[in-house]
């Protein structure tokens, strides 16, 4: 830190991202991108992009959110692109979130939120996940404070149903609720169509990870277009062009190609399913995961040890040292080939510990 | 604004945009954007990075990292790459001012300083230009704030000699200048070189316009490596993988092809003397700039009445509507043919003034 550091930042925590080592070629389970390349159409359109680049960036992504809106069934003032996903979720916390307006979140989540509720200088409560992994949504009914839920929820892959999640938005009618839908697309439901009904409703979604753009930076918030206003008033204080070219034109690309992300999406839970039951057979515990990880542990390694051993051997997933996770860890659903060796590697490294 | 919106922003009044239009093609003077393409070399590596995108982008940008430490000798400690220079600015706002450390800047420069002061709750002064519109360096001496200097400024182009710089650095050793290059390498003199020197010196610069990136979104600050260790406590507490993948690629390109960005920086700069000589023929009065516009108003019509004539004509220049800038408009150098049709068909419209 220099002596020039604000005091406001200086006990900052930041996030951290999950390794990505350049050491070597691993079979990559660990940050949950997808095992497919983008559409082959939203490669085309972000290719032809480049060419263009001397010019700025519509600021206000026109194109893009009139594919978006239209796909999603909403206005184009109920929807807005931001740099990731990321970019949209501290735009909530800035907007929807303040001394008087603290969080709420579980204390098991998407590992961000704490981050951007200490950066914006806003209280937070973690409320405490079941022993079971679960959110208990009457937890957050009535709880007064701005929500962040990630549905299903990281790391676990646990999803809350969408009538619980109404629960929560009738009985928080001062309070902003943001649905945190990354996962939605493998297999939750998602709240995009409640968006009409509920005025203190966001949701907020990711193109990484079902859309296959996890490089490309593209995210997006939907929600009633008086909170979308608000959250332009923060973009156009913060970064007004913070949408590139290349990506606007990849997310195009990606929403036109319909039966791509069918394909992309139904191979993942397809593969979900095969790898559960595989690592079921050999002795694993999960969570019933509804996004594109597993959530394991086995009784006979602690979670550590099998992750350490996984790299040693190629395969990386994601561990976290935390009490209530170090058992466990967190594994991508890759391509079937992949999650064929991981099953294989696992098999033979369980021989160890009978 | 929703019932929802923190009154921490209520009052925020964001940045404005140069006008976009899509309704007619334009020649396209109004946001200083380059009138070539990007380098065939970083078209190339940024469609080749489009087949990856499921793939995060490298939160560290390791390469691109290099490359640009390289380039400008320093040490890969020293630099750090954002989504366009203004993520970078609003960094340094975040990191280095406060309620303790106010901003100081001049009344009239970039639009985005006073927008990021109060985004970020900082107090500043705006210390204004002279009548010729000059920075005074003298009232930036001992200010004992953080300093904003655009060098060379916009939207008069005038820049200030490094050495005054260095007076402004020696007599705030407790405050860090700001130095925001974006458009130092048409002509104007660096100050990357002094960063070993002073620590308490923080260069940005910007590959929108000397390296025909604006719609890239890419961007740089270096600086002594405490101070980019405190922008990086930032970055990975507001958005870790804020280069995407295409654009990491394309600055890569656009770092090696140093002819190519000679040639460009060569035009633009000899366009600009030879259109500045046409249109002082024709009774234009203008500042002495040296960026990649110019900054002019005619004795014989109104500053507003120009821009309106001149879209009239399908030709956009940007003007400002306040008090001191209002006789003036700021035109981008364009190619040799744009700057050509712009001075004939000024030429025309004079016909009716006198």
């Amino acid at each position: 830190m220099s002596r020039f550091f604000s005091s406001k930042y200086s006990g900052l925590v930041p996030y951290t991202p999950g390794e990505q080592p350049q050491d070597q070629q691993y079979i990559k389970l660990n940050t949950n991108e997808s095992p497919f390349p983008p559409s082959p159409m939203a490669q085309r359109m972000a290719r032809q992009a480049a060419g263009d680049l001397q010019l700025y960036s519509d600021p206000e992504c026109r194109e893009l959110t009139a594919i978006g809106a239209a796909y999603f069934g909403v206005d184009r003032e109920e929807i807005l692109f931001t740099n990731g996903s990321d970019e949209g979720l501290n735009f909530a916390f800035m907007a929807f979130c303040d001394e008087k307006h603290p969080a709420a979140f579980p204390d098991i989540t998407y590992g961000f939120y704490p981050v951007f509720a200490r950066l914006n200088g806003v209280p937070y409560e973690e409320i405490p996940l079941g022993e079971d992994f679960t959110v208990n949504p009457s937890e957050y009914m009535g709880v007064g404070k701005t929500v962040f839920l990630a549905n299903p929820n990281a790391p676990t892959g646990i999803a809350i149903p969408v009538s619980e999640i109404e629960k929560i938005l009738i009985s928080n009618p001062d309070n902003v609720v943001v649905i945190d839908e990354a996962y939605v697309d493998f297999g939750a439901e998602s709240c995009v169509n409640l968006i009409h009904t509920y005025s203190n409703l966001l949701v907020i979604q990711t193109m990484s990870k079902s859309r296959n753009l996890a490089g490309g930076r593209l995210g997006f918030c939907i929600g009633c277009r008086e909170l979308i206003r608000d959250l332009n008033t923060i973009k156009y204080s913060v970064n007004p062009y913070n949408v590139n070219r290349m990506t606007m034109a990849a997310g195009i690309g990606a929403f036109a190609d319909r039966e791509y992300f069918r394909f992309c999406c139904e191979e993942i839970a397809e593969n979900r399913s095969r790898s559960a039951e595989e690592l079921k057979k050999i002795g694993f515990l999960m969570t019933d995961s509804l996004a594109n990880f597993l959530f394991v542990r086995h009784p006979k390694i602690g979670g550590r040890e099998l992750y350490l051993k996984l790299k040693e051997k190629g395969i990386l997933i994601r561990h976290f040292e935390t009490p209530r996770l170090k058992d466990y860890n967190r594994i991508t659903v890759g391509s079937a080939e992949q999650m064929k060796t991981l099953t294989e590697t696992l098999t033979e490294l369980l021989k160890e510990y009978t």
